[in-house]
């Protein structure tokens, strides 16, 4: 069986240079990993470019797959189609002192927020990593987003990673995934997608790769493996582009990250908080209205449907990765989550 | 290869007595098909109960998983959680007909609609059967609405039948597919989910059939049979339950509708209109305000899940049903859609 | 009492030359109205523009603050961002003769419509005229949507005429009524908002105009002249503006309609359809893709402010000019609603 | 002028025994007030009943009526339709260290929390004081989230108390408001509609107060009274009831405060963060699978008219209480915003 040495490939759509969200130009990401004990958890943010994202906004939306989420920040998305702060991943219980941290970050950068200026809206995503992380510790403050933010590149470290660390998908071990899917349109220009997931959902028996119910296979192994019972979590799907796509069109573009995540066997359960965040890199918008506004011309409608398909597959594709990447972790109380590789090693697939 | 004789069963739960979602109690289904020379179209209505619906209207909510669509009906569904009307499928450019249908249907019962009273909210659901139908001839009326109405029954045919006659779904003949299944609740209770599809969707090389990438063995043949291209349209799906749920709980079942829509191949294409209604039977809410208000205990958020996987693999699998018991039709222009059992037939799948 | 003798203005932003959403270059507006014993009832259409608006599609938005109602298109406006037919405006049994007058129309200018080319998305919105008009006939066809599409011009005629024929509004005579407002932006640059409302509306003793609670002076005396229970209805608002935005930025425009019908006295009740849908005639999008897309520079976000104003201004204005322009009604079964101006006449408010 | 003595009472619907959302029985509210200097700034908590919320969750609902704020929490009311803390209302800045409170709260009477039980759902509504407060200092913890708890009580101190302590309003000081509305039943039922506001909005001019121009007559005059340039900013709008209503039916309820916000002179300012949330205490949802789950009758729909008053007219009357009773405030570099009844005292309104 091919999956034991490799993950497929999803769909026909090529993937770009590195096959990772930065080979949308300008992203970059960084994370921060606390491995310590029970410690089991981290930071992981995505930089949609290298200058300073207050005061050149990016157009961006979001889709509430299934809203039993504790992020922040993304009723302001939806109002006004932008992000102004790197987008931070963690735990779900470190969502205020990563709102507090992107505080703290932009004042830095500019005293007048939250004086002569209006306040900034911090986004951070979560997952509950709380089986293999002592989330009620609540360990991650300020000095760990700066840590990622510092340690943000074009290189991606995936797997049991960043905000990552703790995190199950399937029962196995989950984490960030990332993927990208390289577009051409019918007049000739290209476009990129890119994908990062932060994947912390899924009933075991259900996980489908490339077609092939592997979820059945290993579910009656993993109760032996995993030594406490199998939870779902939440996902968190970030896409981004170069594509010029306003805020709308990159609401319907989020979407298609759902797509996606049925592929890989999810339902959109119940307590699996899945939301997708998409944005542009295509322009940006200035916090300055005296500024001059960037003269777009979006794409055609139209055209979207090629953007649809690589959002799809590369969400699929990110989470497969993350799945293929993530290490064994062992954290809180002995709680294990298996890595895929590892378990594929150990149990012989027919 | 099994799908040469049967459909698979989709997922683990068992599916309820007729396999149709007139397993819900009450439920019952009508189609009038039109089929001769270049009208290949027809009406397919879906009644909630027995009774009037008017007076007794059912809990309801919708998804709008992709708004390209012409629906009636669903902004009001939306404000007020109920349906009051049959719900009615049928072409694109059909939709005012019907909607006028529903109203005479409703003041022929109540002369105090529109006067007296508040109107009635007809809810028409449509995809855009063009290929095979000529649709601007907008041949159906009134009666036909009745017609459909005065067949309902809790014997579904599927396929190339009511309002599915004309329709395509992944370049086959595509069309009305129906399911059901049956969910244990921990607490012994059991429900039933129905499903019943309006299936028009879809790329050829993308569809899937219990993981098998069905849709790429059979794109290059499509082609030669087809004698035009192939285009994608839309789905309206169905939910129906006869568990205990309110508009809230309703709306998010009929979002997993989208879970099995794309596990059959969609990445809910640009132009498709992917929209889901669900509604319950368990209960009924009066239209007039003196009459005493139902008092039910809805069932716990956290069960839920076990009917978003009903929700899910129903839908899947009325897709899937639509496509086996759609026979080949010859439309407009000559235009041609091959049924599944058909093309399998002459395509030796290895 | 200066209402005796002119509708005051409201707020302190200069309206345009004509005082109509016809100030918005190259909107027009037309009527076709039905006065015929208990026939009081029509059509009003608004042009966006002078061109053909399924190949020239304009920007659009929707806001749905109460969705008792009927209305056909808005699901698609709300996924695409553009209006690509005339609005037209109605009772709520005739949404279906206008759905299908609206195709009709588009399939004689393009053949292709529903063939080669995907369908057209009629926009009809409707209020409740059944008081005065008898709505179960449904009288309206296809020859009066014409009729009110030829008679499109910029000048624009208030009251009871075209859908505003037959609607109620604080117990008054309502209809159609429309203003502008001219802003001027921190840049210099100068743009109009345009409103349009049909008002059928309002609890009779909540009427205030200019801060004055003339509802409560009228109510005693409306019941002596109106010869049945008097009933609240809906109200649809339609906002134009010439000022570069998207959809995203005109949904929020369009809420800001909520604002000024509020300061009227609504409270947005249970069964009034409170519809709001905001355009902007600042550029036009294709629809092939192969034309050249317009490259915009959008609106600072931050100066929105001002559109909102005029907004809320405009929409309430145009509700004070419908009751101002609205002439007494007899229609069905001798119904009768009295207009503002001939009541004042009657009744000396001190 | 009556109002240099007293505030107007909005409409016709009488009061509760002490004209705060407390007269919605079990309902709490307890402020935190912290005045220092440069500090002024507090805490507000609104407890929906006595008892633990997250095992008895109450339904809640939420209208976002511009999304310009960031608020925590809103996104999992609007998909589960409970709330299962206290509502906390602070600043900006503040939002983070309440959502740490609420957590470490809710884990301190529930160990399983993040562990054998899912997560919770803090809810933290905001508003930016950050012209009487130095909002970067973020001076407030978890020890002062408790303190309100602590205070809280069916009495309620309104004004520039607890997070109304540095607040602004039309250029006035602003802060906390509430008041109550007492509403029969067509069948005899009373209930009750309680409203909480925490209001820092407001352009100076726009100021209505029982339908006079109040606004327009001070704005001259409050330029030479605040020392500084006056900006708009948000308003939260807090709705309780005892009548049964589920989460669909709060949400109608919540956007109706919306009316009650216009009516004293809002245009829903673009930079203003205008949040409506509704809670039901007529019954609670146990967090517990296996308790009971209330079989309760929903108020019949058409009957919500009688509520949505109510909303309306207690919103309103909320944010004038707000004005009336916050006393002159200076903070931050000596910023000052003046008391309403401190400005009418010195400028004569003729």
């Amino acid at each position: 069986m091919k999956l034991a040495t490799s993950i497929p490939h999803v769909g026909v759509l090529p993937c770009g240079e590195h096959g990772t969200i930065t080979d949308v130009g300008g992203v970059k990401v960084g994370h921060f990993t606390l491995e310590r004990g029970a410690y089991q958890t981290g930071v992981t943010v995505v930089l949609p470019h290298e200058n300073d994202v207050f005061m050149n906004k990016v157009p961006a939306a979001v889709s509430i797959v299934n809203g039993f989420g504790k992020s922040a920040g993304l009723v302001q998305v939806q109002e006004l189609g932008v992000l102004e702060t790197p987008v931070a991943l963690t735990n779900t219980f470190s969502v205020g002192a990563m709102v507090q941290a992107q505080i703290r970050q932009a004042v830095a950068a500019h005293p007048e927020i939250g004086r002569e200026w209006a306040t900034i809206n911090p986004v951070v995503l979560e997952c509950n990593d709380g089986t293999l992380n002592d989330i009620q510790a609540m360990v991650l403050d300020h000095e760990h987003y700066l840590a990622a933010c510092r340690a943000a590149s074009i290189q991606v470290a995936q797997g049991a990673v960043g905000a990552g660390r703790g995190m199950t998908c399937f029962g196995l071990k989950g984490g960030i995934g990332t993927s990208s899917r390289v577009v051409r349109m019918p007049d000739d220009r290209v476009f990129t997608v890119g994908a990062l997931v932060l994947a912390n959902f899924g009933v075991p028996d259900a996980l489908m790769i490339d077609g092939e119910p592997i979820g059945r296979m290993l579910a009656g192994h993993l109760e032996s493996f995993n030594n406490e019972q199998v939870e779902k979590g939440s996902i968190i799907m970030l896409i981004a582009t170069d594509a010029p796509l306003d805020a709308r069109q990159l609401r319907r573009l989020s979407l298609r990250a759902a797509a996606g995540l049925a592929h890989t066997g999810s339902f959109f359960g119940h307590q699996s908080g899945d939301i997708s965040l998409a944005f542009s890199t295509n322009y940006t918008l200035p916090e300055d209205p005296g500024a001059p506004a960037p003269a777009v011309a979006m794409l055609h409608e139209t055209w979207l449907e090629h953007l649809f398909r690589a959002a799809a597959d590369g969400t699929e594709q990110a989470i497969l990765n993350a799945l293929w990447h993530a290490e064994t972790v062992v954290g809180r109380d002995g709680n294990r989550r298996y890595g895929l590789k590892e378990i594929l090693s150990k149990i012989p697939l027919s």
